[in-house]
């Protein structure tokens, strides 16, 4: 197993860190190769500009879309772009670890996302018959993610009726609206609540409860989310009547 | 009115960057005192880290919260950073304009709540009954905020039943989870789809209603959502059995 863990919290000295550690080592011990991107530590940069397509971006108006295309073809990408597409080649399965700021990724993971996904990449790919791979087709097809989270949040408060919202419904954009969109399988997250204030007790439990899902990575069941050319979406993508009748949100997007 | 507009995106000679024109020029011409913080222009900083806090980040463990808390008290924090604080003293609206990358924000926007909207300002405020005044209550209670999106994707496939899901549903961390978190009112958003690809009678279409929305920025009824401590959550936070009885999802979080 080829395991790339993307790492995006400011301190190593921290719940998030240790647990990362923890992970790292598990991997290793249960003989998977392991490669990190610890975004924080590589000072990653994290806003989109023109700088990152080299002479694919000319002086005239910038269109983010088809210039990181260019840009991606002709192998102009910025060097840590492709050193990023490198290792995910080279992975079968992504870990993306953050502490949830804002009930999203902290500024420097979606800028990973901004700048390493891009046109041609992890979007904008035409399959033969003329549609789009996305949703569970792409560039990133047969890879598996997983997210782990540390929060702040009492459990209750990110459950299903919580005033957060749950936890799932959150990361949406993430786990459906960015790694399922570019092909990947994506586990159900890892959430460990009530960071800042662990005992030692529930540090282990949380250590536990990470190691026991790093050993069974590669045979968990991913979240069940509907492909977009599996038959299930009609033609202008929109889910067809007979599935999930007379529903709407989230919850629609997932079969069965 | 004062209004604080916030525009996130890379091009000023975009549909994006037209249409924030286009907004400034209507609002003045509607007598509105208007204030803007072009992020891409100012270089914002997008990444949280100890340079954030000044004589508050200590060389140990850097904690975010506390430290951002000390910070902002002891008026530690980025000069940026009190720049943005002082122009949201003084707004009774913001504007956040950004296009919608990879569902959400981009990062430099992220950041900017990730940095702008600390512990003990946007968060972590307690009232004096010992609850945390959080989802309609705290430092930016009675301003109001309204999302102003360019999107990609044809409308259809953010509506209720699209593949991408529902655009207030993928929102949803955004406008519930931070803006009203942090107590502001907030009116629906307007979502300019199928960007880089306007006619010009397409982008009329798109500036009138823009116009429009401003035209009724103090008039419009903001989204439903329920408050934390209105008697619809219990202690625990959770949403009351007799209220949207049975269900979840991010909709039970909407009143009525």
């Amino acid at each position: 197993m080829n395991v790339l863990w993307i790492f995006a919290h400011p301190e190593p000295r921290s719940l998030g860190g240790s647990l990362r550690d923890e992970g790292l080592r598990t991997l290793r011990a249960q003989g998977a190769d392991v490669r990190e991107s610890d975004l924080y530590a590589m000072k990653w940069k994290a806003v989109v500009d023109a700088d990152d397509f080299g002479r694919a971006a000319s002086t005239e108006r910038l269109i983010v879309g088809s210039t990181s295309k260019d840009a991606f073809r002709t192998g102009e990408l910025g060097e840590d772009i492709r050193a990023e597409h490198e290792k995910l080649a080279w992975a079968d399965t992504v870990i993306f670890q953050f502490p949830l700021w804002w009930y999203g990724m902290p500024a420097i993971l979606k800028g990973w996302f901004d700048r390493v996904f891009v046109k041609g990449f992890a979007y904008g790919v035409q399959r033969p018959d003329g549609r789009t791979a996305r949703y569970g087709e792409g560039a990133l097809a047969g890879k598996r993610a997983m997210v782990v989270l540390t929060a702040g949040a009492p459990e209750a408060t990110i459950g299903p009726r919580g005033v957060n919202g749950e936890i799932g419904d959150l990361l949406f954009p993430l786990q459906h609206g960015t790694l399922w969109y570019a092909g990947m399988s994506v586990l159900p997250p890892l959430t460990i609540c009530g960071a800042d204030r662990v005992s030692p007790e529930q540090y282990e439990a949380a250590a536990e409860s990470l190691r026991e899902r790093l050993r069974t990575l590669s045979t968990q069941d991913p979240i069940p989310f509907r492909r977009q050319n599996g038959g299930d979406y009609d033609d202008a993508l929109v889910l067809r009547d007979e599935l999930a009748p007379g529903r709407s949100g989230i919850g629609v997007h997932l079969a069965g």
